[in-house]
């Protein structure tokens, strides 16, 4: 039986490239379908059911900016603002293995943006080896297979 | 013209639900493929599909651990195992807003793992509302349209 994990089902939202991308585009401030279609280059189709799908996942939602005729744009809920660490941390890591970085970011500080996950106990990085799987009372799933 | 942009490359080889769920099989500690298939549930062809994506993207490679027959498992390369802080942070989005987490990590220092993510700059937290892009004289975009 396939193991739960809120990876798995935060992935059932997000998992998917054009949904990443356009979370990444209302984070940027485009929140028009028509500028996230165009700065994506998603096919409108796949963009237009990606976008429902956040919407139903409660990751976005669609506030109305003009009346007549009524007209829609996209809004990160608080939901999906959470989501601000994922983006970048993938980003990062497409910017160190995929290629040269096409945008950069400045912090409040005044440093070009480079991150690093710490814990929030030690404030030490938090890396693979620093980390250990626990049982966990509540899991269906307390032992390793094989 | 589509924004090129490390997060669409990043995506291109990581970005599908699958491909995400086998690469913490194997942060896990499950290197065989019908491991990987028994703990994701994923279709046996998708999965080898994203498990040859992930081969040929670096992500991931394949090892012989036995010769007659010949056997192989899979391990993270090193751009790999530096997704580690990208599936932690999709893993605790998960925990926070897609239900009850199933499993718990413990850091090296003893606590049950919550994670930041800081600037290495300053070690303050980085936010949506601490970030702003700036101009980057290799970016084929340098303004936001609309």
């Amino acid at each position: 039986m396939a193991r739960t994990c809120s990876i798995a089902r935060a992935l059932d939202v997000i998992g998917e490239k054009w949904s990443l991308l356009a979370i990444r585009e209302v984070f940027l401030g485009s929140f028009k379908f028509t500028e996230i279609q165009a700065n994506t280059g998603a096919p409108r189709d796949i963009l237009s059911d990606r976008l429902r799908k956040l919407v139903d996942g409660g990751v976005m939602e669609r506030v109305a900016y003009q009346d007549r005729p009524q007209r829609f744009e996209y809004r990160l809920t608080p939901v999906g603002k959470d989501l601000f660490a994922a983006i970048t941390v993938i980003r990062e890591w497409g910017d160190r293995h995929c290629g040269e970085p096409p945008r950069v970011f400045q912090h409040a500080c005044g440093a070009v943006l480079a991150t690093k996950l710490v814990c929030r106990s030690c404030n030490e990085e938090v890396t693979e080896r620093s980390v250990r799987p626990i049982k966990n009372a509540t899991s269906d799933r307390a032992d390793r297979p094989g």
